[in-house]
């Protein structure tokens, strides 16, 4: 159950932003509402993560276990290989054919050629800010001062608003697996800027768990 | 009322398709939308199958009779021909008429003409993994493991982010009953095409039901 | 209190209609919305009409007294009015001037030069059906058999999804307050077309609450 | 704690407000879902204001103690500082370089070269007109009469009806804070309008205050 959870979940969302004719509203929503629909069907957000940068953030804060994380993050990988690979059988089913493009299948970036055409710094604040705050909600919703029957809506709404400032930025990673499908098929730059939607995701996501522990330590 | 219920709903969802203007991200929203409110209007989602797939997959899991999955299909059909039959009588109601092109009232279809011109593979692959995600998200959010407040809600938003995908390839159907109505009235390419959309989403629903079986006894 | 819920959200849901730059998505979702809004502010769905089809469906099915109905009919129509007149006072302080066209400050209309020139058979036979769906989510949801605490909810989307089919035709109405605001103001077809938007509304929402009427004694 | 709520919300907002490509619909949407999550995540209506009109409005009617008021209201305009200075620093790390326009970051304002051209009067009469809808919602779902689960969603919902409104005309304040952030940075004529985004709220707000409480005791 575990890996077809994070498999699902990654794929659909890796499909949805490698099909064309959204703009970056119905894009922002369809990343949202993935993770609203897995939160409520499979069992509550601490019991379908579908992000490494969520996983090591919740390993750092001990609500989980290091072997957990481990499986939870081999799903992960798995499951967006599985959807990039997924949208790839869908677009080469074309009646006039297919071309890749550099970015292709939905691919995270940043630089000349790459949507609004941001740099590397753009690209670094705004993904370690927001995996910052999406980690933030997430600890607020699931702590004692949360609603926790709202949950599953706020995080997906976070994620909503995270892509409506990102798309133009990066695409909108704040979870590395996200990244990982598209660019191992994709290759070229979307490959060799890979580092970039592992290395901030997961800062921010760190800084989010050591201010939450210390929040907690206040109280 | 079980005549009534899936007459309303099928048909409600037809007559959005068949009117323009919307979009991609409209569309979706609209056939999501409508599963929400029916299953909060009418008594749950068990309670008001409007998808002969769904229907299929509940018998395969024994959750409702062979009699009653007969009665249910039967309202489905007559509710997504009374939806056609009505968008029909309003199309043709505008002041410089009205001409019905090859896939009219919504059809759903695939190959040279329809949509971003998706072939037979890419079709059958769509609606049937998509169907089997939502069959999916349906048991997930109906048993034990699922918020059973939230279902309505999270059914309806898989079926938004179905819309978001498959809308390009084939119009999105993952119900025989949506197809059939408009398939009827247009005729040519639309009915011709019509197996695939009554075989594609039982074969994605059974899978689910089976797979959603093997869960509940390895728990 | 009464007169102020009335004013209120009849007002707000004109004036959005009255401006323009949003498509048919968004002015559905500004309809719906409100009416969300304004179920959960006030005191839920039987608590605050601001629909006259909606109060003389519940007078026909017993569940308020006629003086009731006449009082928030009154209100009704005096926030219709007044959030007509907030709209035109807001649209003539634009530096170039403000120009009323025919069917101005969002009023409901049909025929040619009316969106997307449906004729006046298509305009009666939709906004009576549509406003019959209406009511009857308003009875499923309100009654035993519904979910309460998503009412609102419920209620709101289906005006989304009733405006979604219904804006390239009549503009949607479904209640005869939100049609007599503008009417008043612009005049000309909007004022000579409004009988529509008294008759076919109320009309379905007779049918709805005799239809509903029978349910209950059926059960 | 207090601080980080003012800051986040508000930072999060201007940032949406600021990149472009998303349209009257989706900006509406962002800020309303903004509203949403931290109403959820952080701990409800009353716990998190983000807004000094809001606060100002809740120490007319004795909700909050002056000191209180005082904290939130200086966390509020650090808040939106740091939103602005954090878009300011996104948009600067462009390839192509940026040159900031006379309204730049998402600034509130009126009259020509502003949006849909709106004078003076029509801002005025719009800021103060929706600021006193908010807060009227805002009491409603908060009361006894309202439902106070669902309040972080019709509070958030109301959010997206006012931007669908005053986006053409203002921009959409409603709040002074959000209108202060970009004001400082871009200064110009954002600067020289700040005024109207800070006394017409504050009066909305506060004409909101008196009419509930007078609701309160007549009941």
């Amino acid at each position: 159950m575990l890996f077809g959870c994070g498999a699902a979940a990654v794929a659909g969302a890796d499909t949805i932003a490698g099909l064309s004719g959204l703009g970056v509203l119905g894009i922002s929503f369809a990343f949202g509402l993935a993770v609203v629909v897995f939160a409520y069907a499979i069992g509550g957000v601490s019991g379908c993560h579908i992000n490494p940068a969520v996983t090591i953030a919740m390993l750092i804060n001990g609500k989980i276990s290091p072997g957990g994380a481990v499986v939870y993050i081999l799903a992960q990988l798995a499951g967006a290989l599985l959807g990039a690979f997924a949208l790839q059988q869908i677009l080469s089913g074309q009646v006039a054919g297919f071309t890749a493009g550099e970015w292709a299948y939905g691919s995270n970036g940043w630089g000349t050629g790459y949507q609004s055409e941001y740099g590397l710094k753009s690209a670094f604040i705004a993904e370690t800010v927001l995996t910052f705050l999406f980690l933030f909600v997430i600890f607020g919703t699931t702590s004692k001062w949360g609603n926790s029957t709202m949950a599953g809506l706020a995080i997906g709404f976070t994620l909503v608003l995270i892509h409506l400032v990102a798309i133009p930025i990066t695409g909108t990673s704040v979870n590395p697996a996200r990244s990982f499908g598209p660019a191992v098929l994709a290759g070229g730059a979307a490959l060799s800027q890979l580092w970039l939607f592992i290395v901030a995701p997961i800062l921010g996501g760190a800084v989010a768990a050591a201010v939450w522990r210390l929040l907690e330590k206040a109280d």
